[in-house]
């Protein structure tokens, strides 16, 4: 099978052997492999696979059809169009899924929009849902609005009938926001020396929400975790699932105690088999009635063939996207 | 009746009129009112009384008999003997409580012990099975473990059969708390600044528990937070409830992320009605059965007369003391 393969900071497509099941596991003919930032960084080298997926084949989100079944499945059968999320191996003709990892495509769904899905939507329900607990009503704050999380944390806060308070670097991204239904955008505040005005930012989410915010999704860290504790209302939860802008930043404790606040780290990709698999099951549950009844849908920016991935990842690496980009791997 | 008060930042002993029950209050006849750190805050004029709370009188806990009840009062009779945490208002002869904020004193306790309970238990019973959900066997790292909160902590994790790894700045403080059952206890370990050397805690941490702790309890603040993330085993729960060593610190966002970290700070004293009843009934279901049968008691330091509130103060000012002060307000 040809795979999209991390060489010497590139990535280069070579012939590799189709992976035969484990006992649990299906073998899929991959349709459509999102990109992703962790990606970005694998190509660096910078972020290793974890346990158990292909060691350089990256790709953390795959639809396609399943073609063979280990010993031992019995959650799906061949023939089924499946999609989920990986710990690695995706951008590649064939990849070997744990039967728990799969969930069935709706019909409403082709396979390139259905690539698009998996990572972005399982991250935001993870976090918003399972972590945050988020309820009708409550403000959810959600920094890079823009990226594929961000959009899909929007959509799918909305379907929750929370409301949604964005931001952005620029107006150009919130603006884009505005027909995913994005009610109240702020561009991201900066002092003379370029760093997040957290008392700026503080103040105009005040100006919209005067109690603060419920739930802050943190895809930027950094001064942004500043930013989130400043603008919580009591008993806020803030959950934070990247690291763009640092990983480390001052922390308010007082603050903290005084709103009895949340603050709960998470990453998808190193969870082990049976946390995957609840992740995708709340997924199931919750996510693709929505994705099958078109309330809520990725943005896919770009298709681009498995045989360009790497202008894929360059194109991804330029900050100016706005949605996903999705590999055919067909 | 007499009261302690807070008057240009010294304690005097004043006449005040015995207050009258609202309509779900209690008037309580106070035996015995624990001294805490926050007492000694609003001395210096630092940190206001909650609304609701005598503006004046210091006192976050008592014990005593129940005198007069509001007119809508069900849950308690006069003469019952109780205790109970409160926002102030507890260093007098008498003091107003909401009937769900209080507890029935078991026969076994007399009302000098019953007096040094709530605050510390409510505290470390509500951050340790409420906010951290303790579980047999886990590892529960406490720093200032010589302290009030800190003594009942290990007392609390050992009746729920969980290992204690206790903190403190001076061998002599462990010592004592050997005797309460701790196996594993570290001088908290400074760099040449004097200050917390976070890398050498966490190997001194891991040289006992090599996965790290699931729960930490942070009395402290300031860079213990640091230690508590390094020290963290995946899924770890840290519960800030003190910033005696400072309300900020620097922080690993990364760290968080990849160990799925849940952070929560809490405070008793600015609780509404409804919390403080939720964490009082939590304290009858699980805290008072273990008081009753002698499986957990208060360090009782010092027992002084409400009359010598301020000396009492000044003595736990000294940070030399093990265990708590008591005031007798009979």
């Amino acid at each position: 099978m040809r795979a999209a393969v991390v060489h010497d900071g590139h990535i280069v497509i070579e012939q590799r052997p189709v992976p035969s099941p484990g006992s649990h596991e299906v073998l899929v003919q991959i349709a459509a492999a999102g990109v992703n930032r962790a990606d970005l960084m694998q190509r660096l080298g910078f972020y290793p696979a974890p346990p158990g997926s292909p060691a350089d084949i990256p790709g953390l989100e795959f639809a396609g059809t399943v073609a063979e079944l280990g010993p031992e499945v019995s959650a799906v059968a061949v023939g089924d169009r499946v999609f989920g999320v990986v710990g690695g191996g995706a951008q590649a003709q064939y990849l070997c899924v744990h039967e728990t990892h799969c969930a069935i495509v709706p019909d409403t769904l082709d396979f390139i929009t259905a690539g698009g899905v998996p990572e972005a939507f399982v991250t935001a329900h993870d976090a918003m849902v399972t972590q945050a607990a988020v309820q009708p009503n409550d403000w959810v704050l959600i920094h890079a609005i823009g990226s594929g999380v961000g959009t899909t944390a929007l959509q799918l806060a909305r379907a929750f009938n929370a409301n949604v308070i964005g931001t952005a670097r620029t107006a150009a991204k919130l603006e884009q926001c505005t027909s995913l239904g994005l009610a109240h955008g702020i561009v991201a505040p900066s002092d003379d020396a370029g760093r997040l005005d957290v008392n700026a930012l503080n103040e105009a989410v005040r100006a919209i929400a005067p109690n603060g915010t419920d739930i802050a999704l943190d895809l930027v860290g950094g001064p942004y975790l500043e930013a989130e504790i400043a603008c919580a209302a009591q008993h806020g939860r803030i959950v934070l699932i990247g690291t763009l802008a640092g990983g480390r930043t001052s922390f308010d404790i007082l603050a903290t105690m005084q709103k009895f606040l949340t603050i709960r780290g998470t990453v998808l990709r190193p969870r082990n088999v049976a946390d995957k698999a609840a992740a995708t099951a709340a997924f199931v549950r919750d996510v693709v009635p929505l994705l099958a009844a078109g309330a809520v849908a990725p943005i896919i920016e770009s298709v681009m063939p498995l045989a360009e991935a790497e202008q894929a990842y360059d194109l991804l690496g330029t900050d100016t996207t706005f949605g996903k980009i999705v590999l055919d791997c067909s």
